[in-house]
């Protein structure tokens, strides 16, 4: 898979490769998924309206994959590049705007370029694919709001995610996240949160013993998005203050006791749930003034208002769980070389 | 960088490729980073005598490397594969056996085989060439156990890691994780703990901008470690719980105020010292009893005594180490094809 | 790089990552190449009206490129996929038909679908960056017929190449050519012939020393286009004649003193000229009647009549010369890695 | 497959990973291979005695493979790099001495170092393991010489190829064969010519459509072997001289009627016999005087005796066998990936 595209470009995309052939894929289905990312979802959204039209220009024929790269095609429409011009010559803390400058000699300053959290919009499409891919094997991937604000879903329904327009499975800590959001937008502020993807129905024997474990793997799709400062999987940091005998899941005919491995043992999947939690830190571009410099040196104030979300979440967790289904569906199709695999 | 063996087979060892020609590499330096990693330090060791002596066979020709790849091997000395036959049918609760057996239809079951802690010596082999090739570019990379058995560190002194054998910035801190170590032994229990990795004198402009970011690369890495269950960058799991104007680090024309990036943004360095921290869950080996099952899918009670570590950790850190100059070595390679690099 | 798209889609394109930043890149260079391939050039020529344009997606910010990703999209005008009904249920001779089928269980019949010639024009567009890369390091790739329907260019003037439409460096050879081109399109028959490419001004020490020799990248970038049944470098087949008093080139103060390797040393470039050449069979689609099956196994006589080139030179030559750019400009970016390299 | 190792080194090796679990592998198997490749076969060869002994270090546990990397590794025994030390400083012709110097800024001058011929024995012995994988699959690879010294096979007899030392499937031009191989040798020169190496039982479906077509992968596997000028697949070079009613073969119910294709049309396997033909120039190194210049430019005449083969066929047969093994082995477990596949 590979995305391309900037921000205020003429357009961005995905090709996805790899894909087995005599899928039905239809545009309306990734756009579902699209729909999920889209702004005006929850209370921390942004008023920009992104009206992400998917096209696919390659790799489908008669409403079925031909096994040849799809292309996934998502118009820029809506993207007012002046509002950026300000921007040129200053560096928006905790953006990319430094890392490029000194990487790359120049930028495309305009909503962070190929850099901006628009790229993802590619990844949900490709996503989609994967998802598709997955189904078939009977693997089912979602996410949910576990923490955003510092507020921590205390029970889990999954009834509840559907409910709430923060995907919380527990409503009630849905309601105390979203005074959190209100409050941060009126200062000015934004806010993090963790964000869960789980995966039910997988196969045991995923993953390859060394470099590229599939939680490794996870760990650094997860980890590529922008927002994403750590990965955890099962008991994560908590885990390292188990001890062995109350972290080892302990095996009974009937499969694991418990699940603190996450599904993956020694990096390959056990049958058991995957669980996989990535903490998100706060949107960059807030109101509140703050100290930065321009690309000549010299100290400046800044806010970066405008069309902002005040939280990442949820609008990021159908980008979490697209990352989760390509590394699964990569996966799956990797065990399929193995003459001997029960996957 | 390829490693191949496993725990009771004739050898162990490393593959590296595109290190760059004309660079001093002697056997020596590379055991030197190797007796970091052998068993007998620190008050959680295992009495496995593993003498791992490494051989260069390749790639290096009149004490200097010649660009071609470059093998290291370690002889397996002290593999009594004997102690293992009652495992051959059981599969050990927190290990690999039951998802190899699931993965491949046969193991290896002699000490865990390809998936056993030992196959970290090759990547300390490894990584200490990597090593000598950031050095080249001024970086340097320095591990310490940030908490172990639910003790945390609380201060920071870079002489004290080099004073206890827990390699703990906080000697007192290390004196009551010694005495958990010394109580989960009594147990025939393990413990696990958090590393903290850093890198000073990091470029600027390393990582790729989408996929691979460095801090995707990094998480990628440290998951591979068998015990490790979570990776964050600076802030990591606490950035979740800033707002936007904490979080941002403020930049000034000295350089950034604050470093709750970890040194990295958007996937780039930007200068700071890089913070990576892993949290690897208990050694799954002990001598309590665990329930579990064995091939054929009975029950089956088992004690998995031996010469085993109580704590990973501190053997673990010159392997997250090697991990971590791996991937910066790769990135730094990488970025000199960058014409207006100023890596 | 990553192409996509079928003949008769809604666009192919290509998808160009690792690009220097900081590059000038004007769609305008790219159409350039690509009008270079389009039919109605040469006597062979395809009536078939491809008006290849080419648009930038992403990547290039103000007219330079940014580093990051460079889309290429060129949309399928002239696509009459009826023309293809016919088609649909049986192979034609000499085409993918029959293996797309075999691997895939369904194919897009129309036009070839990904088999098509279409899919190097993506090719072509893609070379054009990698043009613009290696001419910075004073490389220059050109490309021109050898031999073409049995008659061999007898002298190389690399004016001539300029003065026929057949870019052949011998014009009374061409002039033969011609009529054999000619004489096939009478007998609804076709040729084929041989390219040959030549890189000046490559600097020494391009290519890895094993498995990536610059020879084996050329070998299979060249084989991988469609028409391609062959490879030579160099003397190519005829060393394989030669005593090794004859194939060796001596070499002088000056350099070497003949140029049997072709530019090329145990997979290294040598600094003088590169030279392959490219054996291209007939275009398998004839208006003679021809034996065949349909998909259920059952024999058919098909004439592929329509608006087929009689032979694939010179179209071709462009798409050979992109290949081995993108090759040279891989190997030129990979040395840069080689802190010695004299590149 | 990762290989390693310089001539005149400790030892040299391959790392072999990816091979499916519980084939049966025992180090015999692959020696055999080996001894196919060793000096005193067939009357060009060189009286040095390398005696390589496999063994296997990694991957294989109680006689079957684990499915993780399996590590094969060959002793040098009888180097001695005395021998080389007056070709220190000066470039030999037709080697990659000058290439080395100009990359790496150093090299291992004794025999050749990495760049040395007995690089390929390490890929014979993986090919060894690539053949049991297609073996599984019905698959059979086997090789002969079609042109020694300008000398062609006239007629093609199996039996024949067993006869001769030649591997020459024509026992007549053989004996024509190893005249001019006597010749050359008298004169202090050598020799050159064509090997061709076909796979019989080769399912249809295999290679990917673009870039990674499997006779792409074929040339460039060839072409990476050191000797090796030309590719072709198939009629290769003749296919250029050839009308399209001559090229194309016709599909009749029961298969292919002629293999001008030589199994591959479109990049993909077709079920008919895979044929490949490599062009193999003279051994450069030959007692005859030579005109070079040393590492610091001064001219130089050189006379490179010693225990060299007059020609490299047909110790060259098994590596050019060992290395369409591997990419058969390839495409092989990559079509596995494929639902719909028929292989």
């Amino acid at each position: 898979m590979t995305t391309w595209g900037e921000s205020h470009g003429p357009a961005l995309g995905a090709v996805v490769d790899g894909c087995p052939p005599g899928l039905d894929l239809a545009a309306a289905e990734i756009q579902q998924e699209l729909n999920r990312r889209r702004p005006g979802i929850g209370p921390g959204a942004s008023p920009r309206k992104e009206e992400d039209r998917v096209e696919i220009l390659s790799g489908v024929f008669e409403g079925k994959t031909t096994g040849t790269p799809i292309t996934l095609l998502i118009p820029n429409r809506d993207a007012e590049s002046s509002d950026y011009d300000r921007l040129r010559d200053v560096f928006r803390p905790g953006h990319g705007d430094f890392t490029y400058q000194r990487k790359y000699g120049l930028r495309d300053h305009r909503g962070g370029g190929r850099a901006s959290g628009r790229e993802t919009a590619a990844r949900v499409a490709a996503g989609a694919v994967a998802r598709k891919v997955i189904a078939q094997a009977g693997v089912e991937v979602f996410g949910f709001t576990a923490e955003l604000g510092g507020v921590a879903a205390e029970r889990f329904s999954r009834e509840d995610i559907r409910k709430n327009n923060l995907l919380c499975p527990d409503s009630r800590a849905a309601e105390k996240m979203s005074e959190k959001i209100k409050a941060a937008r009126a200062e000015g502020d934004s806010l993090g949160g963790v964000v869960e993807i789980r995966a039910a129905g997988c196969p045991p024997g995923l993953g390859e013993p060394v470099f590229d474990k599939i939680d490794a793997d996870l760990a650094k799709a997860l980890m590529s998005i922008g927002a994403v400062k750590g990965v955890e999987i099962g008991a994560g940091f908590r885990a390292a203050g188990m001890k062995g005998s109350e972290g080892n899941d302990p095996i009974g005919p009937g499969g694991f006791m418990t699940n603190h491995a996450g599904g993956i043992l020694a990096g390959i999947t056990n049958g058991e749930e995957i669980v996989v939690r990535a903490a998100c830190k706060p949107i960059p571009s807030i109101g509140k003034e703050q100290e930065t410099i321009d690309i000549h040196g010299n100290p400046r104030r800044i806010s970066v208002g405008g069309r902002h979300d005040a939280c990442v979440i949820p609008r990021i967790i159908p980008v979490c769980e697209a990352m989760v289904c390509m590394v699964l569906a990569d996966h799956l199709l990797r065990q399929m070389n193995n003459p001997r695999h029960e996957a």
